[in-house]
């Protein structure tokens, strides 16, 4: 305590400014050498007490005082001295006349990217409350700010929500203490309420920008240099953008992908990267588990079952969890009208929707209903582009860590879909560089269809993971899996062949087609593996390479036939809706790829539908270039 | 320290009585001007020490003494005064000759609708054990009194069972401190023990005498006048007097009912008044989610795989969580013989069972084995008073303040049984002054029963809450939801009446009735919506339009056919006992309503068993004010 | 500290060992009387202090000094005294030639029997690392040693690995507290670290040869004397001692078991004994429930589809909980070929398999893929030693404190699989000495059947002990409950056989055998009690009894026929390799017993393949002895 400095009060105050401080003011926004507007609230033997502000007070000594004081008056001081316990003492400043100058407290804010260095100290955040989950014990609000998500954990009574009025989607400010918790860190909160006004607007906007800079994809080159692609590129990059968002902005993901090789291969890179992101983004080390699921499809398509399955689930964990609906990704599924119905159902309770697919599109039905669609078919290219392919870009800009990991898996994809890519070879190459050739790469397309028939709709993260060799350390059991999985696969192929194909049926199409016939109900092993669908490929493709000219096959079972057909320009969607018209009550529908694909209708029209449909095939135009590449689903 | 007061001992003492503490008294046992027999435990320079009970003892002053004294010696005493510290002094009380009178410690009990107030304070409470559960740290009792239901939290050693002799059904005395946990109160126990004797009788007569009371049903005014249901109110009475019982026991509900609209319309409104009610008896947050699940059923009966599994969970919840085991609650299903085997199988562990429906019952061969059954036939009413009208009463009965919620909910529950009930005008006006008019109801209806089929077995609470408008905030998108869901359900309608409508086949029968017959395996889509049942019931529908005259449809499978009449009386329950007799090795069976029901038969007979059945149909009488109005089970 | 016992330094001493403590000994290994090698560290006024090793230091007081010191000069002292607070003082000893003698620290370990005596001590334990759980808190480590396992948690930071080098499969040595936890005792780890070199190999070793020792099963007389299963019980004793030994070592066990009541028998009996045995060799309460999963199989074998999903599984508990991947126990199921696909699959994860079946086995096939095989072919016995009651021999080798509860199980299990062992007559008699007369054998046996069915893949646990009467305490319940469930099985049989019975079609073979053949599909109940296989068994008992002769029976349907036969001396699995042959294209597979069995194919070639097989049957040799006792897998 110095007495000797007592005698230069405001030597170099400017002479008309005093500043008075708001009542929220707090010590740290005292500066020394600075005039303050003060309040006498105690007057005592050896002085007065002054307040600056609710929490600002201190002790204007006597020995400095000059004249008499009533409690209530005015007085301008300035910081004399600090002592270590904190008490202040001020000392009169001499001004006659003055403005005053309002000082706001100054709420430092302290991103959650700077959260570690504070912790056990009091800080200030503003954010987006993203989430609100009561615990038994405090209410935990997940605020989003610029650079992250972090738990911020406010105690009203046990089980009690605490600031009732604050609800996901406000901007608020949180002052609170940074601790750790459990891995992480959680703030463990002193004050949380909503901005007003324009600091609300200032503070949306903020976030917002810095919001839609995070978001930003990385600028990664693609794996291989390929025109086609990159007609796709600038709309993989939105919808990498809106997965990053998503991640960004605190609301859980549901992947649904089709349960294939392709399918696999796209939702598995893109569930990692999103994984990875949400573990950087969020301060919480459940998140990556609590955020994003990746489940394979029932069908084809998204079905009502499973849409009102996923809405049930997500409207359970807004109750219990207060998370926010899901975004939908929809992988190698979703581009088509039987979808609309699932989606209409999602939509009405707001649920983002993007899909990346490979199969023939009807953009008609489904565009108003998506956030963002990827599709090759959008770009004049076809199937040939697999979802796979599109995936392992899209995950690497989501996360380009992940890149070295999947230099093979595009390869695969192409594989499994049979695409007939120029690519291809490319993307062999590339694989090959990483040890996989391609009878490897093939054996990993049978595994991967072989494991995802008999996971039926488990997602089997880690099996996936060992087979795709993605985030997985044992190589040799991943090497040795994939070739059992492979052997088994087409050991039951051979089986099933071998009570399929003496059954056989086959005809000279005049346009001089081979046709071949084969009833999957009668003449193949039912609910093992291959299905149906396959097992007609399989025959197919046996019959493509014994000919050498045009087949078509058709696999038949009561209700369903599944098609494919090289070298013959036939026009599948098309057809299903002639059929539709010329075989009443057959309740014809169906669909897929031009010259692959699958049509439904009722048990008692079978016969009527198939050959209204042979006729159609003989009246298709040879094209030997044509190729029913992506598989048939089943 | 009063020494003054010294002099005045037992001044107003009756000059007899001598007060003899019990063991377990406590010093507020202890009155002023009292004389106590104490025992005399130890002897000091300054006085001696007495005991008046184990916990009850102080100084006697030697100032105050006369005479010599022994450890062991009797002393009768009065109260003189206590310090801040609890410390007690007495002074003797000159009594010659004496009769003891025992005094039992003042177990002032507070009940567990004081345990607020009394946080902190060691209490007394009385009741019965309702749920005994081990955690990994303490036991937790869970104990009803004539109040309430309150977890009391035993310490023995973590994981330990504490009070190993105390079990469900026991009543006990609980001493211990209320202390909140978890947004709920608990009490920390510091005493428990099994009440024995004149105590136990006194106590359980007291408990369950507060039991009849409590569980006594709200008064509430039926929503509507109407003189058919009347009969049926004193049952109802009694289900919601069961219901209310069996949660102030403690005991969980299980709910299981038909998965169709008014299946939806019954469950849904006893499910959350039950839920509301539990919340209000038990002090634990989440008992509403423990101790209550409704489930869809997943044949129009009680089948032994949902008894088996609902038994098998039961039995789980018991071993794990120490429950009782549950009450069945069967509504809009439950009164036919098909329940018989599972409710004999639960009846083996005595699990209570009650029973709301109106189809048409057999009562016979269920009423031995019901705690409680509603159905109006017992009445001489019919399926018109469908099972949604009674519950929103019996919902109204249990929490009558859900009521203003519930008054569009019969409307819906009548219009999708396509109930004549009289009733359904002044059900329709009620909901239409909620703003519910009927092309609104109808869509609801609809929405309901499509809904409930993609659900398949979930119960998909928060959905079928927003369809219904009941605890759901949101009514723009209950609407769009709605409308949605009834215009797919219309659609999907609509294409399988395309595929099926050419196939029917129309005969006239000698009655006059017109009989249509459509093969649903063969000519509708399977697996899909609608299903059999409610496509029969749309043909039967427009034919009835169509023709205006009496209608007979048949929809039938490999195995089973689904009936719908109108204008004809049938009495299906007795075609189906005759068709056992006359097609042998036919394997018949069935039920349902009289003019509406569905039969079983093995696959290779189903041309018999249809062709008998058309026989008799055709003897039939024709009595045109007859309807099929309740729909078809699938 | 007495200065008068400084005269007599080391008197006793040998004249030329000085011992050198290690860097971590503690005060606890100074010894009296001994001379230590220590180094000076800091000099004061009153003395000098030494170091002995990085944790005992002391000071030698100036008094007993002679000459003058240097911080870091060697010193040999003796220990003089230990004060209360743990100050130790030295003095110095007169040793001018000596050899150093290099004293380790003396970690006395304490087993993980011994722990509760020592809790709250810091103790020394020796083991390997069994399962590392990382938990939100601390990281658990799971140690086994000679004679139990016991958790030890180690905190890094929450939520954070500690110990990172660490893995399952070291053999470390912890230094840490017992404490008290959740019922269990855990370890607070104040130390982890792998032990190396010749330590790690001792101790390796020790561990090893404690384990063998240990995993050794009891010797337990068998319940009856029966020479034909003697030749089983080495093999059982090995399994016995497999399974003693996985529990040793930590490691999970999945049962998978044949869903019928011979399973049941097998299956339960050694699942209770695993958990004892687990609750017993583990301190942690919810060992049982983490370490054992008892399961029925889906089909008759093990299923690809059942395999994925249990790899699946354990993968998952492996990343979650940081368990071992399970031993794999098939019960009543898994000898055969039909095994190896799914054996495969969980071969290249290394997960062990043991296999006790009574069905015909394929041991070319499969004894190279398992651990242990115990099948009574294997011996020249045959189906009539029921897996059931080799496994109540096996839990009794487990746990032979189950014994008495078991007694009546091994004649249930005959009669369900309908052996006519000789032993029989024995078992029924023991059983009859606990009060089960044949009977309520019988029911029993139908019960768990009828129940079996019912739970379909769920364990039921409760309610198959209920039925059996193990660990079951109401024997009223059981009673009734047997008695129900076999009422409603006989019921529900005699229900199917209405229907099926006037459709059975009848052949006299060549041979003199009465052949009869049963379409199931068309004349029978579909997915109800009795399944296919069950209704044919049926039949086929009632056509014996009625007939006297040899029978043989036939139940198909689309895609498979289910096959008994009396009297007949058939090889059904050489007639499923001829079929295979004889009719291309039929997809034929099948197995089972010789003259008992089922045979799969393609549905179009259903006639072919049951024609060929009558064939076959009307050429078989009458053999009046034979007998299709075992059931039939549906």
């Amino acid at each position: 305590m110095t007495r000797e400095s007592a005698g230069e009060p405001g030597a170099d105050d400017g002479d008309s400014v005093v500043y008075d401080l708001a009542a929220e003011c707090t010590a740290e926004d005292v500066e020394r050498n600075r005039p303050y507007l003060a309040e006498i609230n105690g007057i005592v033997d050896y002085g007065v007490f002054v307040d600056l502000s609710e929490s600002v007070s201190g002790l204007v000594h006597e020995s400095v005082l000059e004249g008499t004081f009533a409690v209530g008056d005015e007085l301008v001081v300035e910081l004399e001295s600090v002592r270590d316990n904190g008490d202040m003492a001020f000392e009169p400043v001499d001004i006659e006349e003055y403005t005053l100058q309002n000082v706001a407290h100054d709420y430092a804010l302290t991103g959650t990217d700077r959260l570690k260095p504070n912790i056990g100290d009091q800080i200030h955040l503003e954010g987006k409350i993203v989430q609100v989950k009561q615990t038994a014990g405090p209410t935990i609000f997940h605020v989003a700010d610029e650079y992250g998500v972090v738990p911020c954990a406010a105690f009203e009574e046990a089980g009690v929500r605490a600031y009732p009025a604050i609800e996901v989607g406000d901007v608020v400010r949180v002052t609170g203490t940074p601790e750790r918790r459990e891995g992480s860190i959680q703030i463990e909160v002193d004050g949380l309420s909503n901005l007003e006004g324009q600091d609300a607007e200032d503070a949306r906007e903020r976030l917002e920008d810095a919001l839609e800079d995070r978001a930003e994809p990385h600028d990664v080159e693609p794996l291989i240099d390929w025109p086609a692609f990159e007609k796709l590129r600038p709309n993989l990059r939105e919808v990498a953008k809106l997965l990053r968002r998503t991640v960004l902005e605190g609301r859980p993901i549901r992947v649904r992908h089709h349960a294939d090789g392709d399918g696999m291969c796209a939702a598995v890179p893109v569930q990692i990267a999103l994984e990875r992101f949400i573990a950087d983004v969020h301060e919480d080390e459940n998140a990556p588990r609590h955020l994003i699921k990746r489940l394979p499809a029932k069908a084809p398509f998204y079905e009502m079952e499973d849409a009102t399955r996923d809405l049930n689930f997500a409207l359970e964990d807004r109750e219990k969890h207060g998370q926010q609906l899901p975004l939908l990704l929809m992988l190698d599924n979703g581009s088509t009208a039987e979808d609309v119905p699932a989606y209409e159902t999602l939509a009405h309770y707001d649920i983002p929707i993007a899909v990346v697919d490979h199969h023939h599109p009807d953009p008609d039905a489904v565009e108003d209903l998506l956030d963002a669609h990827v599709n090759p078919y959008l770009h004049d290219e076809d199937y040939r582009i697999t979802t796979g392919m599109c995936c392992v870009e899209l995950a690497r800009m989501i996360y380009p860590d992940l890149g070295d990991e999947l230099r093979h898996v595009p390869a695969v994809a192409g594989l499994s879909d049979r695409s007939k890519a120029d690519a291809m070879d490319d993307y062999l190459e590339l694989a090959a560089e990483e040890g996989y050739d391609e009878d490897r790469l093939q054996d990993l397309s049978e595994a991967l269809d072989y494991a995802a028939f008999w996971l039926r709709y488990n997602s089997g993260d880690q099996l996936i993971q060992d087979l795709l060799q993605i985030d997985s350390a044992d190589e040799d059991r991943h090497r040795e899996l994939v070739e059992f999985f492979a052997d088994r696969a087409r050991e039951e192929v051979d089986e099933q062949l071998d009570a399929a194909m003496p059954h056989l049926e086959h005809e000279d199409l005049d346009n001089g087609a081979h046709l071949y016939r084969i009833d999957v109900e009668n003449y193949a092993h039912r609910f093992t593996y291959p299905a149906p669908g396959k097992t007609t490929g399989e025959i197919h493709d046996r019959k493509i390479e014994e000919t050498g000219d045009p087949v078509i096959t058709v696999g038949y079972g009561p209700d369903f036939a599944v098609l494919r057909s090289d070298g013959v320009r036939l026009d599948i969607p098309t057809m299903v809706s002639e059929l539709e018209e010329e075989v009443p009550g057959g309740g014809v529908s169906g669909g897929g790829h031009l010259v692959v694909g699958s049509i439904k209708f009722v048990k008692g029209k079978r016969e009527d539908v198939i050959d209204a449909l042979v006729e159609k095939m003989e009246d298709a135009e040879i094209d030997e270039a044509l190729s029913s590449a992506a598989p048939i689903d089943d």
